[in-house]
């Protein structure tokens, strides 16, 4: 079905907060067959709720709003809605009940104040009630409206939970077959990405490809749609093949992997235990590894070294090699990975060392000067990078390559080959 | 004036990509003082853009396009937006000049494809050309369009550069007076604030104030509006001087001004280095701690002790203590706090020890519980808290937490009070 999402808070068209909220319904939409064509972010103004709903529920199948059904004072969208709908707010006693059932362990003055989310526009259904989760929906002209909290996470359990399934119910066949795969690659830019594949879309619409550059790597979509099941699964698989070929080892993972829980993959299938030394990331690829449930079973830790004194004492690198080449030289990242692997035992260890900036650099070593060491049993390999951007882009760079090249390392050992590849 | 932002492609509504050029647009309209009313999300469709734009040209006094600028198949914005403006696309050679000798160090073969950029609806302006960035602005009826390239920092120089400048010569004069503040709130409910602060409003629209949960903390906007400057500045300061009162210490901040950024503020005024370990929160703590520019001023560095091996190799802390309480208690958090002070020379050293999830967890010690130990020259203080959700929630609270335990720490140090509480 065709859908539209309407974000409802003077927060977020001041830009004071970003919403999230659309952007994780609309993925969670597109993913269970529907189309959302537009997406409104609209403040707490009465009128413009009104008017904004009436305008989406005249082009779309069905609606979702988001934000304003709190207990502050400034959530006004159940009252907007009643008056725009000419569904008058009612007190429902049994939703009442339900929230004050689920908010037993709140604080007594928090309870009082959830009355008023039991007043909701005439003919509104609650979606499920507790403390601190509203959420109803109403079928208006043969159209549902679902009116969820603005909170991300209370909204994103609601939608799942709840709003995905009612849809399904809603629509009861099934109209059309789509497939869909979100190919996630490092280490090629967006032009080249579309230069290799772009003569795999045929001009008819059914397959289509797009390419989103996701700071500091690339996401590529394919989408292949058909009326007949057979036909559209036979395109999707030949296409996907091809995709795969073109892209080859820059494709790290397809969906929501991530490249950190792709590196943590390949460390089990290789059976080994990872080890870090971070300088000008300070801990960010330690926290992008441990972001992975069950990554206790591949990370032993590591050392965030941001001063020289403690490169020299939790890694061992010695005085003398920074007194020649510096702290950011390929020359320390080799030692501070070195150390690490030596200090915690690992079998394979990263480090990096580098100019985030905006000062520190030099003209021999500009700001965002990277260089990274890794060591495994067999050998030490060097790595010079220069990123462009603000320090916070150094970061996020440097942390990406750092993974990926843990990645690449892994994937070109025998033993990860064989085992990992065709799991992608 | 009034302002709408509309930000195009398929990878925001499908929900691929996350919008943050139209949060980023609207914030800083919001504080050059302008208002957006609507912000609209919408795919690569060349007749859904045509309409959209005629919309919000008839609504608004200027608009804000941006995305779908680039040289890739799936960019339709210019095409679309000549058909709807009845504005045929037209060839500017000495765009494409610009374009040229901005990236001369680019590959030929991007250099090439780079053509499709100086095709612009007829009456169009550049806004500034190289070789990644493309921009224009025309004037359509009286009110200006300006279209801007969908890739944020892109998008984000362009808009603060040139559209900003532009649209105050475009007004002229300064209608009306608007003085606005964000606060940043730790360890309090949005409720509870809600409570404290309700009665400053007036309910005349002239003094509002919004509540905006960032999980996990609160930001909270006091917003004044007057047509003559004196009267809305006198009422700012009384207003604000009541909201400094009434959050007290839990006003962290104000503005754009992060946790991570007191804190180091406060380990400067007070002549203080710091050195961290980190279990459960696996390096977040230390990044968040480098972000800000100037850090490797106060901080040293730490560990990140993932394994019980590591948190005795690395600070020491003994094996008969985390046989006896385990990893995830006060005693081991407060021998983690000490170990890596003794080990860096650190004035000051935060650990952190804990249950993210989603396994791993008791009865006696649910997921979420984490534990966190504080060691000064003169003391060593533990800290105990469950927190709630998901394992990156979990691991998000515990940094936050984490960062005001060290803020608080020191603002009731008697020299920080003094230093920096009037700097906030």
């Amino acid at each position: 079905m065709i859908g539209e999402i309407i974000a409802i808070g003077d927060e977020l068209t001041s830009g004071r907060i970003l919403n999230t909220t659309s952007y994780f319904a609309a993925g969670q939409l597109f993913a269970a067959g529907h189309e959302v064509t537009a997406m409104t972010t609209i403040g707490d103004d009465p009128k413009l709720i009104g008017n904004t709903l009436l305008a989406s529920l005249a082009r779309a199948d069905f609606v979702i709003v988001t934000g304003g059904l709190g207990v502050t004072s400034d959530d006004l969208t159940t009252e907007a809605v009643a008056d725009a709908l000419e569904r008058p707010s009612t007190f429902y006693p049994e939703i009442l009940n339900q929230i004050r059932a689920g908010s037993k362990n709140a604080p007594e003055d928090l309870r009082l104040s959830l009355e008023k989310m039991a007043w909701l526009p005439a003919g509104a259904h609650a979606l499920k009630y507790n403390a601190t989760t509203a959420g109803y929906f109403l079928v208006h002209e043969n159209k549902p409206i679902f009116f969820l909290p603005g909170v991300p996470h209370e909204m994103e359990e609601l939608l799942v939970e709840t709003v995905i399934s009612r849809l399904a119910v809603w629509e009861g066949v099934e109209a059309r077959h789509v497939r869909q795969r979100l190919y996630r690659v490092a280490g090629l830019p967006e032009t080249t990405i579309n230069e290799k594949l772009a003569l795999l879309e045929d001009g008819e619409e059914r397959i289509r490809i797009g390419y989103y550059p996701v700071f500091p790597e690339v996401h590529v979509s394919l989408t292949v749609v058909g009326t007949k099941e057979e036909t559209t699964d036979r395109t999707f698989i030949e296409i996907d093949a091809k995709v795969r070929n073109l892209l080859g080892d820059n494709l790290y993972g397809t969906g929501e992997e991530t490249l950190e829980a792709v590196v943590g993959r390949l460390l089990i299938d290789n059976g080994m235990v990872l080890a870090l030394a971070e300088s000008c990331t300070g801990g960010l690829i330690s926290h992008r590894i441990t972001r992975v449930p069950g990554s206790s079973e591949y990370f032993l830790g590591g050392a965030v070294t941001y001063s020289n004194e403690l490169k020299e004492q939790m890694l061992g690198v010695e005085e003398a090699l920074l007194a020649e080449y510096g702290a950011v030289s390929p020359e320390t990242a080799r030692a501070m990975a070195e150390g690490i692997r030596r200090e915690t035992g690992a079998d394979i260890a990263l480090a990096v060392t580098g100019i985030a900036g905006p000062s520190g650099g030099t003209a021999a070593k500009p700001v965002g000067t990277v260089c990274f060491g890794l060591a495994t049993s067999g050998e030490t390999v060097e790595y010079k990078y220069i990123f462009n951007g603000e320090r916070w882009q150094v970061q996020e760079a440097a942390c990406h390559k750092g993974l990926d090249i843990l990645r690449l390392t892994m994937l070109r050992h025998d033993y990860a080959k064989n085992q990992s590849c065709q799991r992608l």
